[in-house]
């Protein structure tokens, strides 16, 4: 027998109701803050995505060759595709952009508690706009969407990071700008992996710097890293650096920080936000402002909680892929981690299945009057349903009918037929009428909404 | 500078919103039809596809090893994945099954008009029903989906043919049982091939039959392709058979066919139904009625027209794949053949992207109210944009405005905030009215309708 692939997932209906339940809301939640839809496909050329992601995703990579030898590989992410699609079109897309995706996504992962090998994610980005209005903008949209499923202040939070405070900070630490980069990759796996970091891991990078000076900066880092309060991370900050252009720089940055705060602040989201500079973000090309959205609950080593949401300030991207500098800030939220924390929280709806009308008949008059008006109906709106096997009586058809089959039954008996009547019962409250088959479209459409597509 | 691959396409958001209409018909039109959605992975075992789907369709596959080793595959078409996951739940499931999907499919073929090498499909399958009331409403649907998309019956039809009354015909010219599905392969390619068929491509399959034999053949087959009239086809038929045995399953098998024909008669759709035997269909697992959507002016040879649609009984598969044998008919309706036909036919609604009020403001203040109320607003269900820019005057803002920007305008100007006023004006008519800032929220939740979700 077969099965699917590990880390991939059937969607039975059930499932399949959920997901669109979920799809449907991030879709209502990015075009309420005016992000319009584009999609872009699912296999791209594999060089899209090696350099430019950094190297975690590449080792995770579904990469082939095609039958015409083209490296190909699908999508571990969205934003290399969206930077190749508005890179594209450039000049003639009206600035800021406001673009999102519901898309598929790939990653050859092991699979585990809310990470599979396939995932779906709500991409919204920002392109164009400097200011952290546009961060504001975006956080602001992932906490709204939070909502609109039924999560509250009491069930997440988002941890707001900065890479430029963290590039200023290792700086203003005497960190050569090469080592930069691959510091804050150690950094970032800081916590997330089972094996504690140790000063060692960061004299590899570098065997000429002393190990006294690795320690020394890595226990600062780990200062850094349990900052969570606004007003010491600015006394922090500033006694790292003597450097009087660094100490300038550190605090403009912390006005801008303390801007976008405020500016969230005002638009009700202050409460939802953590300063937590133990984020760094895994994907090489943010150089901004970062964030993570996380359950508030925090997991354990055994039962890690993963990200709920994520993104960040791209500034660079667009250069790399060969176009004009464009300011970027995007949020992704993955449906699996929000999925597992919705079903905890028992926030999923009922997602029943509903038809409209069922038709029941059990002679060859009663079948092909039923067929007929079916037709009719079905074109003003309604969702019929009907047997399509032979010989059921309508007593045992009716037997059969499970509450939320239908609203509405209507019965095709064979006698009543004959002076063209047909029996309307209401499947609740089992209220009967008795019509002339002629009136059943008007009596319907006088008493019953018709579906809207 | 990146492209997408050929065969693939990039969905910019005037794209976007045309799939989103197609798709969102075909969910409403296949939900009024008693059709449960399920989805199945992109990427599935090879072996799912290999041997199951017929020649055709294994060589276009993109194929590959994953990182585990695996042999894997994207989907080249739906139904494997469909019996796969019918198949291990197929006692708990209620028959018959009814079930449609929406999904990507990924073929390697030439590129071409109506022909991409990534397409989407609204796929819709019964399952568990042996009578021709399953091909009856699998067609219905088809038929009722084009019409729900704008299209009439001036513009396309249904060809239908069988491959029953294939075989039988086949079986009655002499043919071995085992050079039944190679024939069919051939004349499934007739006319659709540049270079015309001959007897001779018939003629390697068995050197051992004589020449002469297999001309006779090639001529009937040519007679049987182009019958398109009820009462001249049984006629046909019935003259090719000598044996009764064959004569009364030939004659059984009209009767059936004479049976769906009249079925859809009563539903209001025969009007669109052809009869038409050079329809065989490529995937090797039909055993039953088959058919195809077209549209109804012909393409020319170098513009041949592609199936709007296609589909057919499947009998055989359920037991192939190892499960217990289960009656089934298929439908699958293609986006790229179907978009082009409903553009040539201006059937494309305008699907302009809407946001619903525009906060615009130049000051501090300003700024702050509508930040604080745009959060409001948004709970309450309004789509809201306001600029991200900084220093942009309200009269700039508006003049940068389009038509279908945001049905209202709310200006929160400085000096009218100092009264706690905001000025609410409809963009199309233009009428303005000046409201106490407390009141915005209510004004509108009276006289403009939010969105749901």
């Amino acid at each position: 027998m077969f099965q699917h692939l590990p880390g991939f997932r059937d969607f039975y209906p059930q499932d399949c109701r959920i997901r669109h339940h979920l799809f449907r809301e991030m879709r209502f939640c990015a075009e309420q803050f005016g992000f319009e839809e584009y999609d872009a496909p699912v296999l791209e050329p594999l060089e899209l995505f090696t350099t430019k992601s950094g190297e975690e995703i590449e080792q995770q990579l579904f990469g082939f060759s095609d039958r015409g030898g083209r490296a190909v590989a699908l999508r571990p992410e969205m934003t290399p595709s969206l930077v190749r699609m508005v890179g594209a079109k450039i000049s003639s897309l009206k600035k800021p952009i406001r673009w999102f995706s519901i898309a598929e996504q790939f990653r050859y992962e092991r699979p585990q508690k809310g990470r599979l090998r396939s995932f779906f994610q709500l991409n919204a980005d920002i392109l164009g706009e400097e200011s952290i209005a546009a961060e504001a903008e975006i956080i602001a949209l992932g906490i709204h969407t939070l909502q609109k499923l039924g999560l509250i202040h009491e069930d997440f939070h988002v941890r707001l990071s900065d890479r430029q405070l963290w590039a200023l900070f290792l700086k203003a630490n005497g960190l050569p700008p090469e080592l930069i980069p691959p510091v804050l990759g150690i950094i970032d796996k800081m916590g997330r992996e089972r094996s504690p970091t140790s000063p060692a891991h960061l004299a590899v990078l570098a065997p000429e710097i002393s190990s006294g000076a690795w320690e020394e900066l890595f226990q600062r880092i780990g200062q850094f890293r349990s900052l969570q309060d606004a007003s010491k991370l600015s006394m922090f900050l500033q006694g790292q650096a003597v450097d009087p252009y660094l100490r300038s720089a550190i605090g403009q940055r912390l006005e801008e920080l303390e801007l976008l705060l405020s500016r969230l602040e005002i638009m009700g989201y202050r409460a939802f936000i953590t300063l937590d500079f133990s984020i760094v973000r895994g994907l090489a090309y943010y150089t901004g402002f970062i964030f993570e959205f996380f359950e508030r609950q925090d997991g354990t080593q055994e039962n890690p909680t993963r990200a709920l949401a994520g993104g960040g300030h791209y500034d660079e991207l667009f250069q790399k892929f060969g176009y004009s500098p464009l300011p970027a800030v995007g949020l992704a939220i993955g449906d699996v981690p929000l999925l597992e924390l919705l079903s905890k929280k028992e926030k999923l709806p009922p997602v029943a299945f509903t038809r409209d009308i069922s038709l029941l008949f059990d002679s060859l008059e009663g079948e092909s009057s039923a067929l007929s008006d079916a037709t009719a109906l079905r074109r003003m709106g309604y969702a019929i349903t009907y047997t399509l096997q032979k010989g059921k009586t309508i007593s045992r058809q009716l037997k059969q009918m499970e509450p939320g089959n239908a609203t509405w039954i209507c019965l095709y008996e064979a006698e009543l037929l004959l002076e063209q009547k047909v029996v309307l019962r209401h499947f609740a409250n089992r209220e009967e009428r008795i019509l002339p088959r002629e009136n059943l479209l008007r009596f319907l459409s006088e008493n019953f909404p018709k579906r809207v597509s």
